[in-house]
């Protein structure tokens, strides 16, 4: 009999927001599955890692590339979907030897995580389970200290990814909002925020919850200390309720 | 010395689905605060009451209103703004005591939730410190089974509160979309995603990870049986990595 496979959310990267459920599954799974960039753990190793026993077999997923910007002629797309194959096909034969697989996700599964492309190729063949974690998102919001959406406001939350213009139009209309994968793309994010006004309303944060977590005003990042894991926040316009 | 203030994001309504952190504050906290309908015991209470010992000090904050349409003269905003002065003052009167108190938040207690008006009132007068939560929309796809939003994909928020007109022009710009809060508004937001075209993408899905549980497609729901704490997920558009 096949085993199952499990994508567990295990939170933004204190070790303590892991949810009993993943915890639970992480410790039952034989095999435990992660993406890292070569030469890393990766964030959701090292957030679980004081969890689980020494001797847990580890299956590491090592991402090709760690930008979306490749001189020609490489292409990101092809790059991933040959990755994510092999990853997939790469958890299958766990799965087809009868051995549950927890692949631990940063944040949670389904939301902007590299675990959506295994779910995507495994998810009909193999009985599959997704434990929801805590965000990066709401974890930046705790650090920073401010309700993020009041009562019937919508939030929009956008990659840093996006071009300018993009962001602008989206920023632009939305009442609460929240800029996501910033590192290389912050000083355009800055820039566009700065030019709607909303620098006073905004709050960077990043790391949130780990060890060397960080949250300060705009006006004062070097742009050249961004990670990847940093976003902007932009709070909706507190509700006097 | 005065008490701390803890908001503590349970989660959506699993037990299991509380974070070790919050689990530690929650029984550290000598008293718990939650917020609850006359005569009811609250999601976030039925969501812990299995990890609370029975001599907890409980202190309930009953909601005046349910509704947010009432009949004249009775205004929701002014109801729900003594509400929550009054809540704020019950919790202050156990800080001053010298009582940790932790506020238990169905979800995150950031992200629309009761907690985020007693944090505005109370965050700059007492220590705070918020753990987030898994949210509900998170868990909503988890149950559905469904990747939300891939690569660089915005998604949009929203409640079901809305007018219609409203919700038209925000999901037909969304890429990736969730209307909470249906209940009665069910039928007006399954009328505007079928006029967007957007019925095949969008999945419903009711007190995910709770005991009752249900996923639908939309168009088998039967309005009056739909509750508040039930969604409608439009995943992004599978980017086929």
């Amino acid at each position: 009999m096949a085993g199952r496979l499990f994508g567990l959310g295990v939170g933004p990267g204190d070790p303590e927001l892991i949810t009993l459920k993943a915890l639970r599954h992480l410790r039952e799974a034989p095999v435990v599955a992660y993406f890292a960039a070569r030469s890393r753990k990766g964030n959701a190793l090292t957030t679980v890692e004081g969890h689980l026993p020494p001797s847990k077999a580890l299956l590491p997923l090592i991402y090709p590339v760690t930008t979306e910007k490749l001189p020609a002629p490489f292409c990101y797309e092809t790059a991933m979907r040959d990755f994510y194959d092999d990853s997939a096909r790469a958890v299958a034969a766990e799965l087809e030897a009868g051995r549950d697989v927890a692949v631990i996700c940063e944040g949670d599964p389904l939301f902007f995580g590299s675990f959506m492309y295994l779910h995507d190729r495994l998810a009909e063949r193999y009985a599959t389970e997704v434990v929801p974690g805590v965000c990066s998102m709401l974890a930046c919001a705790a650090v920073a200290g401010t309700p993020l959406v009041y009562r019937n406001q919508t939030l929009t939350v956008l990659s840093g990814v996006l071009p300018a213009e993009d962001l602008r139009r989206q920023l632009a209309g939305a009442e609460a909002a929240v800029v996501m994968k910033l590192g290389t793309n912050f000083a355009k994010v800055r820039g566009v925020i700065a030019e709607l006004g909303l620098l006073d309303r905004a709050r960077y944060v990043e790391r949130a919850t780990m060890a060397e977590q960080r949250t300060l005003p705009l006006d004062g990042i070097d742009p050249a200390t961004v990670p990847y894991f940093a976003m902007i926040l932009v709070p909706g316009p507190r509700w006097e309720a």
